[in-house]
């Protein structure tokens, strides 16, 4: 069938492609490009500073003060202490680096959320499988937010370690993760114990959100480089003070010996920068028109498809997401047609992308899988413009409408 | 001490690194600077090329195909099929990879040696701390070299793995890998069992040694980029097709199952191009080269400086790595004193450098303490000059009689 269309309309696609000056990227979600500002500072780190940090000479310690200088950077991005910041290979890692590294007691009891990332989930997996923790994933509500009651609900005496995601990466809703870490901070001052430590997984929230450290009142926090115009190959875990975690990576004790393994020089630096340029208040002024850009898709979109869907909460979600289900169509084949008239969309997380299974995320919120199946995902970023959201709504339109012509 | 020395020497230094057009590195087993060709295949994946390898969209299909071309430069290095190429952030992982995810059975035995790199020590230390394995820590003998017999010898009825490192980061000791392989492919034949695997750190190796999987019969090897004219931040794992292993990272099922986590396209397309520089003739010339230079530099320390030793084998060592013990000096007093006159050298594996303990490879070779702290390690690269060892053995000399001096 998606062979026959493409055929069929193979004459108009390309009238079609040639007023199109470039392809139009509305996957920031799944990765971003490189800040041209960014690579600017890695520049050198790939050129001249090619020590080891580790080494004692003057070419491994020009690099040593490149990543500190970085740490810095991230730790005004957190608001913590540059001690607290450990670079990693990127989220997946500091992800698992949480998930197995806080398991210190036996048979211990973690809480997180069925919409978290696969980072998150498989580790809790294993954890299960091999009868070394006991894991609760609490669901979230129908649009996708997850309650702070229901996850201190979850919390039993045996609880070391809770993990909520701050903003989801395929419906972008944002979760109350301020209020569930104030809740955990009051519970351990009352039962004056050190546990349940809290994380959060906030690589799609750092573009949009405060990621405050103090704020949100999080001991763990991860994030990733390459989805905040970074490079790819190294992300961030925020760790509180003398907070104990086991490495997952062991070797030469690099990163205060969380983390084992040669610095990641230039890319570190370029992480530096990028979380450095998050700060600057143009960002504002940029995630402003961003959400306005945004909003228009969505209204576009609702109104020019029939039996169009957006999916969680229309307030409580990321300025620059937009997830729709288009009801008798599959996903994928909307992503097809859309790539072929030079529009990058996905049909929800990249990771998992490939599988074709329906989405964990949207099975959690009570969709059925040929509903879960329906869906489309549109994230915006720095580069977005008005033309291109202009563009992207007639050609989904056109597309999802073909789709529907095709299976009657 | 140190100071002193520094002060009293100030203005000959001063003069010393006029003529000095740029400084030397000696310090290529710890960190290699990226090649010029490397990085121009690098670039459009950090410029142009950003798509996540894991969306079904044009940009991610780009990234793709340019991580598969990378496999398959692995692969050909390696004389094995793609599928067999696993990319990690590094040699650290990749060791880690191993040494965790090879352990399926309960209460397994691995056989190791006693000079391995940290990234496979210290996983073996948690791996007993943890009661999950037994370990053994083969010795070499006095010339740094580990006798096959003595690893097939300490093999138990349980041992599950075998990691022994092709060639020594510190003394630059070439292990014999292909006869203990082929020992082990004849137990494994035998005994009718797939047990035990057989793991090769490489990381040092790759630049001199023939690394073809098939020729070494190992079951598992492990490649670092950075060490091979490849930037920092990507390692290979070669996994023998269909071994089982656990996979360390998890999450999206990145790198067939066994390393979730989005790939670092630019870095994977640097050390694809790194590899394939490898098998390049040229670099058959410049290996020449180099070890030429190297005898050049070991016979001039042993005749110019006395008192002084060459560390490990004469004959079975890589082409680029000279190690020497300066009797009644420490070390890292040389390294800081070549530093200030814009060399750079190392006391032993910059992994271990910070934390001045002497190097458990020496120690394990059976000497003391006191001689273990007086090594200094010079290590060649391809951008090295006969002006640059000639400069090096002169100052070398200077500096081990001032501080030989300076101590009376």
């Amino acid at each position: 069938m998606e062979t026959m269309i493409v055929s069929g309309r193979r004459l108009e696609n390309c009238l079609y492609n040639k007023d199109m000056r470039k392809p139009i990227y509305l996957d920031y979600a799944a990765s971003t490009p490189l800040d041209k500002g960014v690579l600017e500072a890695m520049m050198p780190y790939l050129r001249r500073h090619y020590g080891n940090p580790s080494s004692q000479h003057s070419f491994g310690q020009k690099a040593r003060a490149a990543i500190e200088q970085a740490r810095e950077q991230a730790s005004r991005f957190l608001g913590c202490n540059a001690d607290e910041v450990i670079f990693t290979s990127g989220a997946t890692e500091a992800n698992n680096l949480v998930m197995k590294g806080a398991i210190q007691n036996t048979k211990p009891h973690i809480v997180t959320t069925a919409i978290e990332h696969e980072s998150v989930l498989e580790p809790c997996r294993s954890l299960e499988k091999e009868g070394i923790a006991e894991v609760t994933y609490v669901a979230p509500q129908k649009d996708g937010i997850v309650r702070a009651e229901d996850v201190m609900g979850a919390i039993k005496p045996n609880t070391v370690l809770v993990s909520v995601m701050y903003a989801n990466s395929e419906i972008g809703t944002v979760q109350p993760v301020g209020e569930i870490g104030a809740a955990i901070q009051e519970l351990r001052r009352n039962k004056k114990q050190a546990y349940p430590v809290f994380h959060s997984d906030a690589v799609q929230a750092a573009n949009f959100l405060d990621c405050n450290t103090q704020t949100l009142q999080v001991d763990l926090l991860t994030l990733s480089s390459h989805k905040i115009y970074g490079p790819k190959g190294v992300g961030v875990l925020y760790k509180r003070n003398k907070m104990p975690l086991k490495a997952v990576l062991e070797g030469g004790g690099q990163e205060m010996g969380v983390r084992s393994g040669t610095e990641n020089v230039a890319a570190i630096v370029g992480m530096g920068a990028a979380l450095e340029a998050l700060h600057n208040p143009r960002m504002l002024v940029t995630n402003i028109k961003i959400r306005q850009l945004r909003d228009k898709l969505i209204k576009g979109v609702l109104r020019r498809i029939p039996d169009s869907k957006l999916t969680g909460s229309a307030e409580r979600r990321l300025a620059n997401n937009a997830h729709f289900r288009f009801r008798g169509v599959e996903g994928r084949d909307v992503v097809v047609l859309l790539d072929q008239k030079g529009i990058a969309v996905s049909t929800g997380s990249a990771c998992s992308e490939k599988t074709q299974e329906p989405s964990h995320v949207l099975l959690a919120l009570g969709l059925s899988s040929r509903d879960a199946l329906s869906a489309v995902r549109l994230s915006l970023g720095k580069p977005t413009r008005l033309e291109d959201i202009e563009k992207t709504i007639k050609v989904l339109a056109w597309s999802v409408a073909s789709l529907r012509k095709a299976k009657v």
